[in-house]
């Protein structure tokens, strides 16, 4: 083991549209300390970094370590981002509009601040430490209040034009179809995520259909917690299967087609709802797949569960920060 | 100018599901001669071989050149493709399964031949020399017989895990949609290709819808050529603008989409029906994008037509074979 020096730790930071994680990951890789808040997602961008230097705190006094051993801190949030800024343009889930973020981060903490994109920072914790590791071309998608993807391509990841390729929440998923919190129609986000199931549960109460899950779940005012869904599922409620069972047609057809179009070694399923759901979720994910493939492989699942959990997003934004200042991207 | 020498000139061969074309390619990428013959679609393997070695004289005979300068051959055929062994595994609108398309062509020119994905071999050529010219990260969608596609990614042409990544006509574009020739459901192809067009035109005409189209076509067992198309287009017929329209509709979102998911620096939209029609037919797809894209960009098109015409498939059979010979792919 290193001997303990100045500057030696990076906080990692995921921002998600429900809770904030922060963890204290060493040059290793291992997380030893971890912070968890509610994200406050309607109050704006200073609240936001409020919480998660409560988080950080948290996490420092959980590691056993000094605050002035941190060195760094990587912070994956939702997008569409300016990468090279630090600022956030826009998220549909969180209402916050053009906010630099890493550099009030920066500010607080008083450490440089990397700012990337939550699930590419996730799928890069998942190539580099677990379900991708060793594969050169891969396509991640998370699943949770939106739907984030990203692709490894040819062994690095894929940025594009405007450093913010990845948006798979954002395919066109149905001709003429509903509104997406993003603005435009039909997006698969509207049908495989925690926002199109909470549009879909919020009717059928309007329609008093009987569901377990009303006993828990208030209506859209309230957040829909991936537990919420886990529960029922596992119950059996036919409500909730039945719109689970909807999600994962539209999110394996749509998964089918990118294989055919990407040719990945393989897709990695996450995020906080295939987090819960387990199995059977992926086993309908992989069979509405299946069924939109052109060709499907013999001797290899080609859609597989991520392996990180919830630490994925703090790792990934530790290892992205760090190769960042590393100069590797 | 080089000096003449033995094996110097490329065959560049361009395996449509409606026509073949042959170029005899010089080492500076230029055409010297070409050949051109309706594809036998429906006769099996040999019937192609017989063609193309047809077309090959026409163009040798053209270009004043002798076939013993000839020392090498590319061929870019519909897939997918097994381009190891040099096989079409199955072709939707040609009717051939497992054929060695390499091997018997070889044996037949008498020089080495590659077999590459048709659709690839056009792009890597709008790539290297037309529409894409100096981009690192390019989407190709070619719209003829059927709706094929190619990734340039990180400044390299992407094969992905089996060497077919690309297929960008088989992505899914609608939940529940018609059924593709490929066998799958919902297929953008059925919506954005000659192939789809026939399935609705077909259906018009048997419902007694007026449409100079039906003057000059007479039915599914006629090919649908993209100069009928681009004749009523023009003259203003109703159902082939209202189709055209739906057409341009789908593959429009889906771009746009695809532009969210992989921001390239350009989409490049060739094939033949794109060609026939021209500008207005490219803007329409255009405004499709833009409703399915998150951002706009102020200061570039992202939609651009292929440069390259005609040629672009025999270039690129051409070049990529060139290239493989070389060791580099």
């Amino acid at each position: 083991m290193a001997a303990k020096s100045k500057n030696e730790l990076i906080l990692g930071i995921d921002l998600g549209g429900t809770k904030t994680l922060v963890g204290v990951v060493d040059r290793d890789g291992r997380i030893l300390g971890r912070g968890k808040l509610s994200t406050p997602s309607h109050q704006g961008g200073d609240a936001i970094v409020d919480v998660i230097a409560r988080a950080a705190e948290t996490a420092i006094l959980e590691s056993g370590r000094a605050f002035d051993e941190v060195g760094l801190a990587g912070i994956g949030s939702p997008g569409p981002l300016d990468v090279e800024k630090g600022m956030i343009l826009f998220s549909a889930n969180m209402d916050v509009v053009n906010y630099p973020l890493a550099a009030k981060l920066s500010e607080r903490l008083g450490v440089p601040t990397v700012l990337r994109n939550d699930v590419r920072a996730s799928c890069y914790a998942e190539w580099k430490l677990g379900a991708g590791k060793g594969m050169n071309n891969l396509l991640g998608a998370f699943v949770g209040t939106g739907l984030g993807g990203c692709l490894i391509i040819d062994g690095k990841l894929h940025v594009g034009h405007d450093g913010n390729a990845g948006e798979i929440g954002h395919i066109k998923a149905k001709p003429n179809g509903a509104k997406c919190g993003c603005g435009l129609r039909g997006c698969l986000e509207v049908y495989a995520s925690k926002t199109g199931l909470v549009r879909r549960f919020a009717k059928a109460r309007k329609r008093d259909v009987n569901s377990q899950l009303f006993r828990v779940w208030n209506g859209p005012d309230q957040k829909l917690k991936s537990r919420y869904l886990a529960e029922c599922y596992k119950s059996g409620d036919s409500l909730v299967l039945q719109e689970l069972q909807r999600a994962a047609n539209y999110l394996g057809g749509s998964l089918g087609g990118l294989v055919n179009l990407l040719a990945p070694d393989a897709v990695i399923l996450g995020g906080g709802v295939s987090l819960a759901l387990g199995e059977p979720w992926l086993n309908w994910v992989r069979a509405a797949a299946k069924e939109h493939m052109l060709v499907i492989p013999e001797d290899r699942e080609v859609i597989l569960p991520a392996a990180l959990g919830d630490d994925a997003g703090v790792l990934g934004a530790a290892l992205l920060a760090s190769e960042s200042v590393a100069g590797k991207k």
